[in-house]
């Protein structure tokens, strides 16, 4: 049978619909399931403190996803101090204008130790939408106060934050102006060139950023969705975005280059979903490997 | 701090009274979700029917624990025949004693292609608890009519198949008396010792069985794991089983040794969980890997 362009396109306007559906399916599930088990947590925090070396003996058995970036003197300080884990999805507790059910806060709690001085390192991922049509994690640096050297990242953490700091401070170019480097974000550049190995420590995982989308931007592709949605609904056509991407495109060439972890938003979500609501599991997979 | 045995214990009784819990909450979970998007998938299965090739493009970009087991020969027939593919949560939909909403059922169409006659082949994977212990998906072969000289795993499905008619007509032997290997299961067991190459086509994923857990144990574990649950709850002393997981070793040794495809239940998982509820996901990224 001969099909139309018309009809394709038609076609493709409502596998866009239907996958907004789906979404709307899945953000109402990630909120009844963590209503369901709110409590739930609260009381296995309370019963785990109890067990020696619980936390340590769960990230042991950590799925591949995180393990992979696990280094051996990562893992010392881990089995060594980790006291405790906690994830919050900040955005259903307290709701904000743009927020998701997805957004994530995980926090560590730490015992002494000789690597650094915080008892609690705690990093947000925030789930946003960007005028690009990206969806997913974004985050920002968050420093260690390291023990005079101590530091496992060898200074890239703290200048990622640095880096950071300067970006936000920077004035902000319009339209097609491109964007340049930072002086931090020009030393991290090199340094990330001259020095990384791909067996960077996993607490490098603290200064992931991803793509750059404000609270604003979300808000805003949020809204543009929302009505593209509606003039789907009601058979309009809505407008190619290809010009729009071209130009956001004129960011810096790849702000993946500039991330000292750029697989931060699969490990947040490793962590999230995986090893912490299946914390028990992963610690009885423990016990049994060991007997 | 001291801690004595009672105590340790009385942490046990309520980490396994709280896993139980934690489970209800993903039963419970599973349902709402499948129930809100049940039309969802009615709806994506009339939309994408009118896409061609949607399904095998879906395939293509399969995540790695389905993709690692799809061999060229396999993919050709995949690219060229497979129509589309239908999961079900058959025991939410039709409820039985002991039914969990885990439990699917997978279904490929097919049109004509020169291996098999076969325009459906489906296979179930019921969610079951054994008396060992033991929770997660078993199935049962589903044999294919390979067209003459073109069946793709080289006999070992058909095998499966015949062993496993074979094992269920087997007198049952009863405590600690050994089961023996039938004529089917021995010939079996010699063919994948010879032939076995770590390449075996994806097709002998219908002839994953897993472990030996029948309808009838199943409703027996559970009931004992309630039992056992009421009386965690009441403070009471829960025997230990090891004497009984002891018994059931007396088993063959290694019912892994006899299974075509003994990863069928990943397999299984990473369809119904990802596979399916993301296939729209995976045609966008499939469409963008090619622009």
């Amino acid at each position: 049978m001969a099909v139309t362009a018309e009809e394709i396109l038609a076609t493709y306007d409502q596998l866009a619909e239907i996958e907004a559906e789906f979404d709307d399916v899945e953000t109402e599930t990630i909120r009844h399931q963590y209503n369901l088990s709110k409590d739930l947590y609260v009381k296995r925090a309370q019963i785990v403190s109890k067990i020696e070396h619980f936390w340590p003996l769960v990230f042991e058995q950590a799925p591949m996803d995180i393990d992979e970036f696990i280094q051996p003197s990562d893992s010392q300080i881990i089995l060594g101090a980790l006291k405790s884990i906690d994830v919050k999805r900040f955005e259903i507790d307290t709701p904000v204008e743009g927020g998701d059910p997805r957004s994530v806060s995980i926090r560590f709690e730490f015992d002494d130790n000789e690597h650094f001085e915080d008892k609690v390192i705690e990093k947000k991922f925030w789930w946003r939408h960007g005028k690009d049509g990206f969806v997913g994690y974004v985050s920002e640096p968050v420093d260690i106060k390291w023990k005079a050297g101590k530091d496992l990242t060898n200074g890239l953490l703290s200048l990622a934050k640095a880096a950071w700091e300067e970006e936000k401070a920077a004035p902000k170019k319009e339209g097609k102006e491109k964007k340049e480097l930072t002086p931090k974000q020009k030393e991290l550049k090199e340094k990330l060139e001259a020095e990384a190995t791909g067996a960077e420590s996993f607490f490098c995982f603290f200064g992931f950023i991803g793509e750059r989308v404000s609270a604003e931007e979300n808000i805003e592709a949020l809204k543009k969705e929302a009505e593209d949605r509606k003039k789907r609904q009601a058979g309009e056509k809505v407008e190619d975005e290809d010009e729009e991407m071209n130009e956001d495109d004129e960011d810096w060439e790849d702000e993946e280059d500039l991330d000292i972890f750029p697989q931060g938003d699969t490990v947040a979500m490793a962590i999230a979903d995986d090893l912490w609501p299946n914390a028990l599991k992963y610690f009885s997979k423990c016990l049994s490997s060991k007997s």
